[in-house]
């Protein structure tokens, strides 16, 4: 599947992942009236509104664009219907031909961890057949309860050639507060790196492993850092565009194959109908407006990163 | 609700909490067959024979015990199916009086926090509706994002007079990787610790605080430290019995007041019956067993703790 992720991203030139990550606030109202009148005001009323507001998305921009990423939280805050339309949404993006990366942070001790990554990446047996529950291709891991909680990820991704992508450094402002810490002169969020990377060699593709980092665009110097950490580690770039981190700044996250990184947008490509810049649009051609700011954002990083990439 | 949790432990003098925990291996071969019967070996039949088996604990335990922590990975794992016995296990332990504690160790960056906080232990607003999207009492969080990942559960929390456990040291072999390292001379998990006393002055309870802490009962001595640097929040000890803690060391994680822990098992009561100790109890009153196992739990505890507890 890493394979298959850095293939898409040099067929359609774009080092890019869409974040799916709804709010209802972002559905135009003529898809939330849509579904109100089919469902009510009702959790099924918003998970259909948010599952035609996906679906309009990724028919837009899948010839664009690698892969998505949805945050399985703005589905689980909808309970049982919106998580159905978290899996049907992926079901959705890979038939399109995208690699679906599920924005999940688990991670637990081994047992429930292992539960976890059969929920998600791999199969769970029921008499004697075999289901997936959830099924996307990569996950974003959370790696506090060291090794044996992230180990289980790996042995199922082994298994089903599928990946993660464990939290390194987040894009959030407090991420330092633990995550720089100063462990024996290096901060902590490099002694997951070097953890990533030691992880990484157990399962490797051809030229990087599939096991990846998340790295925030919003710490550039920390990219470049980790960069070097993690030499065979894809790093998922959160913070672009909305939460403030630059193109300008994306160049260390890449390796000189101009491979090894992938940048997350969400709110700025799922909801761009709603800046400034694509209001002409108009709420009804909100997909067309995703369209056109991932145009403008794949423009944005190849004039930062040169034709490399 | 951190008040009815002590108010349930001191009526039922057990400061216990059983982690409903179910593999479809701990489930008694008469209850998966006739799940199988009327829903074949789908994930429909797994959720339910799962949904039976808890039902029957639950209906056998609830007058000797507090709470109840089932683990989400273990219904997740079994997909949209899975997540709906998590949801009825959830209602119907409240049902019966106990404490919900839904151990989902989520934890992001703030906008996602707050979707997960909403979705778990608050109300997700449709329309001019709003509803409940799953309904924990407590939630257990994960740290790693600092304080902006965990403010969001707060926020909800006090509209709410619900808690959360934020995972500080966890029972796993391999916690301390991370968990364990030194930063200024103190290892990472007191400084976690800090920031959950910190966090938890927000939102006080009459004596306790509703933000409490996850320490594993597999370290004593740290459980001991912890005590201190967080006087006022309740501690979730995971890891006794089936993982290895004992009894004996648990006094050092209570407060002079008897009170400030609650110990749970999984394994040990949900599956007590697979136990030998148990096995004269035979699989069809596997929750007899459970029963009995919680009696036995609650003597263990007493007779290490004193009768302070």
């Amino acid at each position: 599947m890493i394979q298959k992720l850095i293939r898409q991203i040099q067929e359609k030139d774009a080092p890019i992942v869409v974040g799916l990550d709804p709010m209802l606030s972002y559905v135009p109202e003529h898809l939330t009236k849509a579904a109100f009148e089919q469902y009510g005001e009702t959790l099924e009323g918003a998970a259909e509104a948010i599952w035609q507001f996906n679906k309009e998305i990724i028919d837009r921009i899948y010839d664009l664009v690698p892969a998505v990423k949805p945050q399985i939280a703005m589905y689980e805050q909808f309970g049982i219907e919106g998580l159905k339309t978290f899996r049907r949404t992926c079901e959705y993006a890979k038939q399109k031909g995208m690699v679906v990366i599920g924005d999940i942070k688990r991670g637990d001790i081994g047992s429930t961890s292992e539960a976890y990554a059969v929920g998600h990446v791999g199969t769970v047996q029921v008499g004697k057949n075999r289901f997936r529950g959830f099924d996307e291709d990569f996950v974003t891991v959370n790696p506090y309860l060291g090794t044996d909680g992230v180990r289980p990820f790996i042995q199922v991704c082994k298994e089903e050639k599928k990946g993660i992508f464990v939290l390194v450094k987040t894009s959030n402002p407090s991420s330092g507060e633990f995550q720089d810490r100063l462990v024996d002169g290096k901060p902590l969020y490099q002694i997951v790196a070097e953890k990533v990377d030691e992880w990484g060699r157990e399962h490797m593709g051809d030229t990087y492993s599939y096991v990846g980092a998340v790295v925030g665009a919003t710490y550039p110097e920390m990219g470049k850092a980790l960069r070097h950490v993690m030499p065979n580690a894809y790093i998922l770039v959160p913070g672009y565009g909305a939460q403030g981190g630059k193109a300008s700044d994306l160049a260390p996250y890449f390796n000189r194959d101009g491979l090894g990184a992938i940048v997350n947008s969400s709110r700025g490509i799922i909801a761009a109908y709603k800046q400034d810049k694509y209001a002409s649009f108009g709420s009804r051609y909100f997909a067309d407006a995703s369209r056109q700011a991932v145009l403008d954002m794949k423009l944005d990083l190849k004039q930062a990163l040169g034709k490399g990439v």
